[in-house]
This record gives C-alpha cells, sequence and structure tokens, in this order.
C-alpha cells in the first residue's frame, strides 16, 4: 500500500508512461502520508479496446485509481486526489482534435484483511 | 464516471469487442443516470492468463465492472447491472464444449476525492 | 464470485502463472467458503510497465485482490488472505537483486446489484 493504477486509453500516443509514472510516485511521497517510498506501487497499462461515449469522435481517457489502506480522511484524499491529477495534467497536455478527460478516484482498501511480505533481495 | 471494465478470457474468441463497448455503453445512456453520453468511459481487457475452477473442462467468462459515483440506489443499481447483463449475453452465445460465466458488478466510487478534468482538443 | 485478480510486475521472470493460478484456486476451494469450484474465476497480468517507490534499484510486486459477495466475517477475510499470501510466496523466491513485495487484497462485492449468467456449453 499504496497501489496505483493507471489506466488510460493507446491513442494518448506521446504520454512517457515511465515518467509519469515516477511524478506520480514523487507526489505520493511528498505528501507525506506514505512512511516508506518503497511501499508505493504503481503500474500502468494502455487499453487498445474502448469506447468513451456514443457518439463519434475522437477521445482519449486517463484514469488513476489510488487504493489506500482506509482510516485517512475525507480532506487527505482529496489532497492526494488533487495532486495526482495536476500531475495527470502537466503530463497530457490538449490535443487539437482529441477530447481527453482525465480523472483520478482515491479508494480504500479495508485493512483487517490487507496481507504483506517484503522479500528483500 | 461511470467507468466500466470488461474483462473477459481470451477463449471468447469470436467477440467483437468494439461493438459490444459500444452496446453497453448505449444500455448505460439509456438508463438516464448519466448526464452526459460523454462520461461514459469503457474500456476492455482479454486475459491470456486465467483459470475458471479447480476442475479440468474448457470454461470462459465475461465479467463488467461499472463503477459510479456513490449515492445512487439500490434499485438503480440493479437495473444497470440487469440491463448490462443482458447486453453481454446478447453478444455472447452459447458454445459447445464451453462453460460460460457472465457477471456485472456495480460499484460505488468515493464522491468527496474523485477529481476531475477535461481537456477538449 | 469469487473473482480473483493477480497484478505482478513482469521483472518476475520465472513466474509459472498458470500453476500459480491453479494454487490460488486450491487455497479458494480448502477455505470451504464457496459452494462451488466452478465460480472462482481467476486472472492474471503481467505489467511492463510500473515504478515501485522513487528510489533507483531494481523492485517487483505481485498483488492479489480477491473480491468475494460481502457479507463474511472480518475473520474469514483475514483467512482468505493469509492462505492466499502464502501460496503467493511459495511461487515467488527470494531473487538476489531483487525487492519483492506480495500483498492480498479482500474486498467485497455488493451482493444487491450483482448480477450473473451461466451458459454451460
Amino acid at each position: 500500500m499504496p497501489h496505483l493504477n493507471l489506466e488510460y486509453s493507446d491513442n494518448l500516443r506521446d504520454l512517457k508512461v515511465d515518467v509519469l509514472l515516477l511524478r506520480l510516485n514523487h507526489a505520493l511521497v511528498g505528501s507525506g502520508q506514505f512512511a516508506e517510498e518503497l511501499d508505493i506501487k504503481s503500474r500502468a497499462q494502455a487499453f487498445a479496446q474502448y469506447r468513451v461515449g456514443t457518439a463519434p469522435g475522437e477521445r482519449a481517457f486517463a484514469h488513476v485509481r489510488l487504493a489506500i489502506l482506509s482510516g485517512r480522511s475525507e480532506q487527505v484524499k482529496q489532497q492526494l486526489a488533487s495532486s495526482l491529477l495536476e500531475v495527470l495534467h502537466e503530463a497530457i497536455p490538449v490535443q487539437a482534435g482529441l477530447d481527453i478527460q482525465l480523472c483520478v478516484e482515491v479508494l480504500d482498501i479495508d485493512r483487517a484483511p490487507y496481507a504483506k511480505l517484503r522479500l528483500p533481495g
């Protein structure tokens, strides 16, 4: 914990995903909410099969799901969402002819049954 | 919002995913629950690595996760699930020798920390 | 239900995913919590795009999300998480130079709007 999943439509062709993931992780470290930088596990997936709405016209999305252990306040979650959205926005510029939606969702991981093991190499 | 994720085993070989996603989106628009068709962001992923149960025999699944902002009634969610399952059923015929499971799950997105930005092209 | 998603970084190169999924399913069957082995739908996804933390050094993760219909006790969920983590641990050995994190999360599927259909072949 935290776990971050970035899902995006693959028509965001120039997205530098490695850079973006690192920036998202830095934003999380910078929030002061997480004890160890090592704990942040972020991954990204491009979707080749997607459909935004029903009307014609090219559309794109990038969606971050941040899952954190339950117990944080609404205010903290809003700040996390806001800072991650800012990082997305910096990484994904407006593109002529492409309607882009950026979203950030923060959800709780039920703390009681969360199990974890670290195997240092 | 809403976000729809379709996950399916890749032994559903003849699935026309583009058509299916558009039909799912039309079912969501038709529900009258969502203000703008543009808001519906659906994506699909075929899994090459999957295992249904423990017994031998070829099995398949298609699973829709619909994530919507919290606050809708149980009845509305049941109607959404039911209409999406119907669309799945129409798109995925019975196949001899293949045991198929179709599922629809509706889950809430915590409304407070949901952040979104639209970049019209 | 249950639905199991295994997400892992693709630097876990020797992972035998087929074997692992079957063992995870056997652990679920062995828990006695699920009426039919057929109901267990597990799938795995390797991520080529991931970033653990912000510091340099090679790191890996394997994360199981188990989604079950709501209503089970905290104790049952903890036992499920613990047995799945054990299976992960057996399948993923310590590797020199690679810092690996294994995690198991158990989450509820809202029972009311869950819709399902089985098409026996």
